[in-house]
């Protein structure tokens, strides 16, 4: 009987990568399935992994049928699952969070880079440039990207003076926020129209004394920190570029310097 | 002709949540979700969200010839998105991340409380009590739950040391890890036996001094901040818990008090 070529992991798993050029009817998928489920059963298996690309969508009836239940999908695929032992799962987390930053950037004369969105829940509020960080974006990258897309302004990375975590923010997910303090490299605004209604510098003191701002806690205790950085009576955490595991992979370790 | 009911949002989409009750042959389906179309087309609708259960795992296929993605998946269900408009979508993006914790807990001694894990890449090595942030749970409350769930060590939260980012640790996702530092409330260790070897209380020049700790840059980072602490000469960030927007959320905020 023909089984589906399948890659080891260390924890006694199996992941079969289905191929979009190699398309199959539902029966054939099926038939292969329970044959392979027997042999990894025999084999003492795990957990098995199909990750399969959504040209593939038709096959996602028969797994489900054999008992696989979802793991994530991307756009392009879908990750199906399925645990072999009688005893409860020990199978990793999906993805929990979505990451954003705010970035205080401050220029010589005690002035905040604030904007006001276009659509969105913050509109009639002068605000700290926000975007979302992508997968795969460092934090501190993202500040930058975000306040140069938004302003035009240049900016290197200072420090995160703060971050909070919140939780069912979409679609059940957590969701946590990093304020970054950004120093900027030119000044002269050049707003992003698609999303941007105005953008402009601003005493701090004038954007933290906002009615709108104020009504949200988080909002005004933020506000107290930018203010308490202003007059260098703040610490936040650095980055600093470092390796991690043997494999010297690079990461940003955050902390006070 | 037969329309789905939707909810709609406020950026010009519309949801429908297929109920598993009421399952559906995917020639109907099919059918309705092409008139369903037009008339949001007609609306000027933009992003089309279908939240399909597993149990309506056949309907996959047509909605995907309709010309739906994948958006996201958990275990129950899978989200399927389409967008009318010529222009490129601005839809919200998957959650990106994974959140774990390392915890530092410190006796009296200056002893740090350390395990050896049964498998995995650190066997051999005592480390911190580490975990995974779950989904709607705030990471402060995290290490307390693993170091609990690990050593049967009651603590109390101080603060965060450190965090550090890294990307395509596991399906391609990005992952943050935040070192926290909490206090002893009793001291005898029940260690777990399922993935737990050892657990002891370490001076914890001994811990850092391990040589297989320190090749990796950042644990060594990570240990020499430990070291800091111990000798009072390093501030974290501390949990506020406060409100946000005008729903007053409740929700932590993290920063230097």
């Amino acid at each position: 009987m023909e089984i589906f070529e399948a890659t080891e992991d260390n924890y006694g798993g199996v992941t079969v990568n289905m191929k979009k050029e190699e398309p199959m009817d539902s029966h054939k998928f099926h038939t292969m399935l329970m044959a392979s489920i027997s042999n990894w059963r025999q084999k003492g298996k795990k957990g098995i992994w199909i990750k399969l690309p959504i040209e593939l969508a038709h096959l996602v009836e028969a797994a489900v049928k054999e008992g696989f239940w979802y793991h994530h999908a991307e756009a392009t695929y879908l990750m199906l699952v399925y645990w072999i032992p009688e005893t409860p799962h020990t199978l990793p987390a999906n993805a929990s969070h979505r990451v954003g930053i705010g970035a205080l950037v401050l220029n010589n004369n005690g002035e905040v880079l604030v904007v006001k969105e276009k659509s969105g829940k913050s509109t009639g509020i002068w605000k700290l440039p926000t975007g979302v960080v992508e997968e795969g974006e460092d934090i501190c990258m993202a500040a930058i990207r975000e306040v140069q897309e938004e302003t035009g302004i240049e900016t290197d990375f200072i420090e995160i003076l703060a971050f909070r975590q919140s939780h069912k923010s979409f679609f059940g997910k957590s969701d946590l926020f990093f304020i970054c303090m950004l120093k900027p490299l030119n000044f002269t605004i050049h707003k992003q129209n698609a999303e941007i209604e105005e953008a402009q510098w601003m005493a701090i003191e004038e954007y933290s004394a906002q009615p709108k701002l104020n009504k949200s806690e988080l909002s005004k205790n933020i506000a107290k920190i930018c203010l308490a950085k202003k007059d260098n009576e703040y610490t936040g955490f650095s980055a600093v570029l470092t390796t991690t595991g043997l494999s010297a992979k690079n990461c940003y370790l955050y902390s006070n310097k």
